[in-house]
C-alpha cells in the first residue's frame, strides 16, 4: 500500500519528465523547415521527421501496446515505416530509404506525437503501475534522448551537403579556453566496471564486474584542433606507419585530408558546424574524427587511446561532472578549469564493443536494443556537446563503427603507467 | 517597321503564353506538400522543387543574362544547384545529390520563380526584341513543358517508394475503350523526315532529310494491358529467346516479372499510378515498360518495333492529332474511334538516338541541349498522357536509355510490308 | 550426281581449310606459357585456354552433335564451362569466372581440340554432306577466326596488367609510312548495302537493302598517333564540349588521359603492345580508343565519324583490298601507297548496331549468334592488324560497346559532302 | 667463445630446419598443375605461385638484404609483385590483382626459391651470426608455415569454383570418432596470458600480462557437423534473433543456408573439400563457418563462444598437445580420446583482436607484421588440420574478419561458470 503511493508520486514525476523530454525533441526542430526534416543524407543518418516518428512508435509499441486495452495502432502501415531494426517487430522499410517517405508529412508526424503523448499521459495519470511498465517508459525516454543527439548529428550532416552551407543556429559559437595538458595517473589493479545501483542503465552496462588493470594514465584534456593540425602538418594523412591497415586503406580510398566537415580555403582550414561554416577554434576539441584518425593521432603523439575500463575507472570518481555537459553549445568547447572526462566530444576508446562477462539481453524485441550490435564497433565514452543533459554516466557505453565520423567524436590520449615494466 | 509591329504583337502573345506555361508548372504542385517536393527517389529523377528552380534558372541564364543590363543573378550559388548538365555553365551539383538540397525551401523557390517571371515580363513588355532572344524564350517554354512531364513521372516514382501508396490525384482514372487492332500500311520508297517550316522544333529534329524505306506496316493501336498479360502468361519474363541479351541480363539481375509499378496481389495484378494503386484496365495501353520489354513483346507477337522514320512518315499525315493528347488523365487511355499515333504512351522505336545527316548543334551552352546525348539511347515518339498539350509533333524525338521504365513508355507494333521480298 | 562430286571436292578443300584455321589458333599460343593461358584480366576478356576450348565446343555442339550417331560429348560438364552465351544450350559458367577454371588444363584442352579435329575430319572424309551441315562448319571456321583476334586482344590486355610488361612477340614492330591525308568523295543517292551473292556472310550482314545517302566524304587514312597527340595537346581530354555526355562522364570517372595502353614517361608517351612497351610511331594509326574518344577526336577535327553505310559504299569498290591486312604485324601500320579502308585498326562508325530491314536470325541456338546483341553497341568496320587474313569484307559488321577500348579500334574521319545544303 | 660455438651448432640446426620448412611448401604443390598455381579466386585468397614467391621475397628482403654485401635483388620489379602489405617496403601490386600476374611463371618462381635457398644456406654456413639476424630467419620460417596453411585454404577455395569439383588429394578422408561432450570448468580469478619464456612467439602474443576472469567452462569438443545440422534444421539460418545484426544482414544478402562449401543434393548435404566433394561426416567438426555463424550457433545452443583468455588459460595446461595436429588430414577430425583444445579447426573466440596491454610492435617494416591489423577482426585459437605441425601454441593468436569463412574455422562452446552470480 505504502509502496503504491510512492509509485503514484513517482508516476506524477514521470509525467513531467516525459513532457520535458518529449518537448525537447520538438524544440530541436524549431530552426528547421519541413524540407529539412524529410531528407536523408546517407544510410547512417535518418531524417528528422523519421526520428520524431520512430521515438513515438517506440512508446506506442513497447509501452502502450502492453497496457492499452484494446490497443489500436495510431495508423495502419506506420510500424513498417518507423520500426528501426527490431526483427521481432516484423518487416520494415530498408534503412537507406527513409528519405523517400514524404508522407506522413511533418505536421502529421507531430500530430502522431501529440496523440501518443496524450495516451501516455492518460495512462500515467491512472492507477499505480507495475515497475516493469515504468521501466519501459524510462527506456523510451532514454531512447528519445539518444535520438535527440542523432537529430543534431544527422541535421548537421544533411546541411553539410548543401553548398550554400545553411545554418541551424544563428548565434556565433562560444570560444574555448586553453586546455591543461596533464595526465591523470592510476596505479591499476583489480577494479570494477559496469553499472550497479538503482538508477537507470542500459543492458550493455551490466553486469558490474571485476577486471584487472595495469597502471595507466589518461589525459585530462581532449585533443584540440591546434594539436590535430600539428599532426596534419607532420604528414598525418600521408604516413601509413601511423595508421591501422583498414584505416589507411579507407583514408586512401576516400582521400581523407582532415576531419569530416573541415574545408580548406587557401591556407586556412574552416569547418562546417550547426553554426554554418566557422573558423577553427585552435583550443577547442577536435571532433568528427573516425576511430582510425583518433588511433593514428595517438600513435603520432607517442600515446594510445584509453580502454573503456581505464576511462570508466577514472570517470567513476567524477561522475557528478556528467551533469554539466555543454548542451547549449553546438560545438565542443574546452572549458576553463578542470572539467574532466565528460562532455565536449565522445572519447574513442581502444575497446571493441562486446558483451560484459555474464551479459544477458532482455527477452523479446527489447533485447535487440544493444546486444545484437556487439561486433565490429568500438566503444566511445563521455558524451558530447550534443548529448542531452543528464543522459550519460560513468558506465555509459556508446558505440560506432571505426570508420564513422559524423558523430561528435574526439580524441583523449592515454599511456601505460610510469611503473609499468615491459616484460619482453 | 511593319516587322517590328508584328513582333510587338508577337511579344504580347508571348507574355500570355509565358504566363500560361509557367503557371501550369505550379498548378502541378498543388496536390503536393513541401516534403513531396524535396525528395529524390533515384538519380534519374529529380525533386519537384529542383524542376521548379531549374526551369527558372534556364530563363534567367539563357534569356535574362543576355538582355538585362546590368545582369545580376537572383541569388549567389544557385546556378551551382540548378544547372542540370550544361558544362559550359560551369561546375554543378552531382545529379544524384539533388534530393539533399533542402534550402532554398519550396517557398523560396516559388519566390524565385515569381521574381524571374516579373523580369521576363518586364523585358517582353519593352521594345521589340531580336528574333534570337525570342527563340531562346520559346526554347525556355518548350523546356519547361518537358520538365512538366518529368515532374509527373518523378513524383509518381517517388510516391511509389512509399508503402502507404499515397495518391497524387484523388479522382478515379477514366476507362479505356477496346482498341481497333489494325495495321496501317505504307509502300515505302523515298520519304522525308525531320522538321521543316516555321514552327518551333528542337535542333535534334533538323535538318529535314530524305531517306529510303522498304514497305512497312505500323499498328494503329498501343498494346494493351490485356495483351501484355498474355505475353506474361506465355512466359514472357522467363524465355531468353524473346529478349535482347542486355535486356535479359537486366531482367534476371533485377528479377523483373512485370512492368514497373505493377504489383501482384495473389492472382491479380494492380499497378501504382498517380491515382494510387489501381486495378489494371485491360483495354488501356500498357506503360512503364523498358525498351527491352517492348522489344521482347514485339518478338513474341511476331512483329517488331517501328523505326522512327516509319513512325514519322505515318504521323506526318495526322499531325493535327498531336494536339489532342489526354493530358487531363494521369493514366494512358485507349480512346473510342481511331486516334492514331499520338498520345497515351510514348512509343519505343527500334531507332537508336543519333544525329540526322547534317545535324549541327547550336553554338555555346545551348548546343548541349540535345546533341551530346546522341549515343546509347533509343528514340520514343508520339507523346503521352503526361505530355502538355501542344508540345509534341510528328518530328518530335524523345529519347531514353533502353533500361529506363519510369517514363510513360508503351508499345506499338510494326512489321515488314506485305510486298517485301526477303533477299536471302 | 555431278553436284555430289563437286561437293566431294569441296569437302576435301574444307578439310584442308579446317586444318589451316584450327592450326592457326594453336600457333598463336606458341609464345605463351600455361600460366598465360588461364588468367582472365577482365570480364570482357577470356583466357586463351577458354578460347581454345570454346571454339572446339562450337564444332562439337553445332556440327558433330548434328551428324554423329551416336553422339557422345567429349567430356561431361564441359559444355557448362565452354558455352559462351547460347541460352538455348542451357546453363553455363558466368562469364567473369572463366579465369577460375584451372581444370581442364591447357594440355587437356589441346587434347580435346585434337580429338575433335579427328572427328570432324573423319566426318568430312565421308560421303557427300548436305549444304546445311557444311554451312555450320563454315560458320565454325569463321567463328574460330573471330576468336583468334580475341585471343590476341585478350592476351595483350592480360600482359598489360603485369608491371613487368612481358612481351608476346620478340621482334620489333615495323614502322609506318606517312599517310596521305585526303578524303574520298561520294555523291550520295540510293545505294545498296549488306551482303549478297554466294560467299559466306554472317546473318547480321543480310539482307542486302537499299538506302539513301546524302553526299559525303570519307578519309583515305586512319588518324595517326601524331594527330591524336595534337588533340591531346589541345586539351582533348579536358574539354567537355568535345565529348558526348556519357563519354565525358566515363572519361572523368576513369581519369582517362590517353588511349588504353598509353603510358607516360616524363614528357614522352609510350604504349604497351604485344611487342611489350614500345615508343609511339607518330605515323601509325592510333588504336585502342573508345567510341567516345573517336567521336571526340572527330568533333575536334571539325569532322565526324562515317556511318556504316557510307563506309561500306566506298569499301565495296575496293573489296579485294580486304585480303591484304597486316596480320603478320602486332601493331597497326600506315602502309606506303593508298591502301584504303581495310586493315590496320577497326573503324568506329557513328552507326548504332541494329538489324537491317528484314533481318531474320536463324532458328535455334545459332540464331543467338549476332541478333540478340543489337542494342547499345556501335558498328566497327574494316578489320585490323589482328584480324586473320581473308576474314573481313565490305559488308562485315563488327560491334562493341562505346566504352570498350581493348580491341584494335581506331579512327577514320568523314564529313558531309561538298554539295550538301544545310536546310535550316 | 663458448656462446659462439653453441650458436654455430644452432646455425647448423637452422639449416636443416630451414630446408625442411621450405621443402614442405613445395611438397604442397605436387598435386597441382601450373594452371592451378596462377589463379586467384577472390581478393582474400592468393595464387599458390604468389605464396611461393612472397615467402621467398620475405627471406630475401628481411634476412638477405640485411646481411649480404653487396646485396642485389634477384630480379628487378619482383618486390613490387611479391610484397604483400609492407608499406615501409614501398608501392606494390593491388592485392586483388595477384591472379593477373602470369609471369614470372611457376618454374621461374621455383628457380627463385632455390636460388634464395642457396643464398640463405651459404649465409647460415658462414661465421656465427647475431641473434637478431637469426630471429628474422626464424620469423621467416614461421611466416612460411602460415602461408602453407593459406596455400591449402586458397587452393581449396579456387578448386571449389570449378563445377567439375577437382580433387587435390586422391585418398579418401579419415573418419571421426564420436566426441565426448563435456565442459572443462575453471574457477576464474587472476590469470596470466600471453607468451613468456624463450621459444618463438609473434609480437602480438606479448607481453605476457595478468587479467581477471570470472568462473567459466569451455567445451572439450568441437561442434560437429551433426550438431550443426540440428541448428540448421531448427531454423538457424532463418531466425534473426539468433544472430548479431551485422551477421544477419550478411546472411540475408548472401543467402547463406549452410557453411561455406556445403552443397545440397536433394535431401542430403555434401561438402567440397581437398578430397573433392565428399559426404559430411556427422561426427567431424563443422568448419568453414564465419564468426557470425559460430556466434549464432552458440546462442542457439544456450552457450557462448569462449574469450581468448579463457581458451588460453585452459590451453596452457595442455600445450604439448599442440604438437599433435592432424596435418596429414585435409579435413578436421574428431579423434578418439580426449585430445583437448588444439587442432581440427580453428576456434572462433568472442575476443576482438587487439593489442595486449603494453604491446609494442617492432621498429621498421617488420613492425607491420601483426600490429596494424588490430581492429575489426576476431581472434581464433588452436590451429587446424591445415596448420603445419609445431606451428601453434597456447598463446598463438590467429585473426580473421568475422565474415570470413574460407579458413578451417570451427566452433567450440563456452559458458559462464556454475558459481557465477549474476549481479542484476
Amino acid at each position: 500500500m505504502q509502496g503504491t503511493l510512492v509509485v503514484a508520486a513517482q508516476q506524477r514525476g514521470l509525467v513531467e519528465r516525459y513532457q520535458r523530454v518529449r518537448a525537447a525533441s520538438e524544440r530541436l526542430c524549431r530552426a528547421l523547415r519541413p524540407e529539412d526534416c524529410v531528407a536523408q543524407s546517407m544510410p547512417d543518418a535518418s531524417p528528422v521527421k523519421w526520428h520524431l516518428a520512430h521515438t513515438t512508435w517506440f512508446f506506442e509499441t513497447f509501452v502502450l501496446r502492453a497496457v492499452e486495452r484494446p490497443f489500436r495502432a495510431y495508423a495502419e502501415g506506420w510500424a513498417y515505416l518507423f520500426n528501426s531494426y527490431y526483427e521481432a517487430e516484423g518487416q520494415r522499410l530498408a534503412r537507406e530509404h527513409r528519405g523517400l517517405i514524404t508522407r506522413p508529412t511533418l505536421a502529421e508526424v507531430v500530430d502522431y506525437r501529440h496523440s501518443t503523448d496524450e495516451r501516455i499521459e492518460r495512462w500515467l495519470s491512472g492507477p499505480a503501475l507495475p515497475r516493469s511498465a515504468l521501466a519501459l517508459l524510462e527506456l523510451g525516454l532514454q531512447h528519445e534522448q539518444q535520438h535527440q543527439e542523432l537529430m543534431l548529428t544527422d541535421v548537421q550532416h544533411l546541411l553539410a551537403q548543401n553548398p550554400l552551407a545553411p545554418r541551424y543556429a544563428s548565434a556565433l559559437p562560444a570560444e574555448s579556453a586553453e586546455p591543461e595538458r596533464r595526465f591523470i595517473a592510476h596505479e591499476g589493479g583489480l577494479v570494477s566496471i559496469g553499472h550497479e545501483g538503482r538508477g537507470f542503465s542500459f543492458d550493455n552496462e551490466r553486469p558490474c564486474h571485476e577486471l584487472y588493470l595495469a597502471p595507466f594514465e589518461v589525459g585530462a584534456w581532449l585533443v584540440t584542433n591546434a594539436e590535430y593540425q600539428e599532426f596534419m602538418a607532420d604528414g598525418g594523412y600521408r604516413r601509413p606507419e601511423l595508421w591501422l591497415s583498414d584505416g589507411w586503406a579507407l583514408c586512401r580510398r576516400e582521400a581523407w585530408q582532415a576531419p569530416l566537415y573541415w574545408r580548406r580555403h587557401g591556407a586556412e582550414w574552416r569547418r562546417f558546424s550547426l553554426h554554418g561554416e566557422i573558423a577553427l577554434d585552435p583550443r577547442a576539441p577536435v571532433c568528427h574524427v573516425s576511430y582510425y584518425e583518433a588511433d593514428a593521432y595517438a600513435r603520432w603523439a607517442k600515446a594510445r587511446l584509453p580502454t573503456e575500463a581505464e576511462w570508466e575507472t577514472l570517470a567513476r570518481e567524477e561522475e557528478d561532472a556528467a551533469q554539466f555537459l555543454d548542451f547549449e553549445s553546438f560545438v565542443p568547447l574546452t572549458r576553463t578549469g578542470a572539467r574532466g572526462l565528460f562532455g565536449g566530444a565522445w572519447n574513442w576508446t581502444q575497446s571493441a564493443y562486446g558483451p560484459y562477462p555474464g551479459f544477458t539481453p532482455a527477452p523479446g524485441a527489447i533485447g535487440e536494443y544493444n546486444g545484437k550490435f556487439m561486433v565490429n564497433q568500438m566503444v566511445l565514452r563521455g558524451g558530447s556537446c550534443f548529448t542531452p543533459p543528464g543522459h550519460v554516466r560513468a558506465s555509459y557505453r556508446n558505440f560506432f563503427y571505426p570508420h564513422q565520423r559524423w558523430q561528435v567524436s574526439g580524441i583523449r590520449l592515454a599511456r601505460d603507467g610510469a611503473t609499468r615494466r615491459v616484460l619482453d
